[in-house]
């Protein structure tokens, strides 16, 4: 997606240890438009799997998981990482661990948001090692519902997430793949598909 | 706004100790479709302040935001509770207590996504004590910035939030307005604006 690659260009910077800083327009600041396009491409590409359910963890997966419910015409769940006394005992569970933050987290979905008949769309911000999805398909699992597709904003193509998940043969969409962000440039990889 | 008291009135839940649950379209589950139109309802309301940037907390913030920031054609920025590696160290810091979840955190905003020339919109999902917004307005203070309006999506007006915002002389404009959770039943205030 090439408005995308253009604000990773424009604005991303790279930290030592592989770490890709979009926090003017995807982690802290948000570009509101951006985040739209987003939604909408991510609808495109996967408006034949008849999706029922939009799930993410918060807190940056949320806008463009709501900018993606909003253009599928689908609810849209958020994982929530710590447990508030709002929030119902009856839950599916698993833990993320955080390379950025060096923490193991606990998420959560109440068990009323998922059902075995949701064909479920899964939307992340950034996937690298795979664990924040992980969490997720755990949890969609113990629910029986559908994993119909999983949409990454920004994928790191050279940690082992994406390709443990072609391996596992689910349908993965990253609208910006990253091949290298050595020499704290970042290359995309060739076969980005054109818009 | 009628279509959000009619969401509370379908989809809430009014837990001990004056908790309203409104997991299902607003705190865990989204609506984006009311979301969207929330959003569209801030801006209308804020049109007239020549808002630059929208200001929220991580989580439950940021669908409401981003939707008020696409319809205001501004960027959003979401105060983070937990410190990242990916954060840069010149951020503006301050501490807020959470009554449901019993906590204090701290919150911050990365000192470049707030200016002195930004005219700021705070938009959160509930107003309850106000701690989360005052934590937001000690911030914005920091960077010299200007409050021009405070938006909320769900108001506890019989909490001293509201009060102590009105006194203060801030533009504050809330939704849907609780006047009472008494008897596990929500009641509105009758001086809601009709549309």
């Amino acid at each position: 997606m090439k408005q995308l690659e253009q604000a990773i260009f424009d604005h991303g910077t790279v930290l030592p240890g592989n770490i890709l800083k979009v926090n003017s327009f995807l982690n802290h600041q948000l570009d509101p438009e951006l985040m739209q396009a987003i939604g909408i491409e991510f609808a495109t590409r996967f408006k034949s799997e008849a999706i029922t359910k939009v799930v993410t963890i918060e807190a940056s997966g949320i806008a463009p998981a709501v900018m993606t419910g909003l253009a599928l015409k689908v609810p849209v769940v958020f994982a929530r990482k710590s447990k508030s006394l709002t929030v119902h005992d009856h839950v599916y569970q698993a833990n993320v661990v955080s390379y950025t933050k060096q923490t193991e987290t606990p998420i959560y979905i109440e068990q009323q948001f998922l059902a075995p008949t949701d064909h479920v769309l899964i939307i992340d911000d950034f996937l690298a090692n795979g664990e924040a999805v992980k969490g997720l398909l755990q949890i969609i699992a113990a629910a029986h519902a559908t994993v119909s597709g999983i949409g990454i904003v920004i994928e790191k193509s050279f940690q082992p997430g994406a390709k443990w998940l072609h391996q596992q043969h689910y349908r993965l969409q990253s609208l910006a793949r990253i091949k290298s962000l050595d020499n704290q440039t970042v290359t995309f990889l060739d076969d980005e598909p054109s818009r």
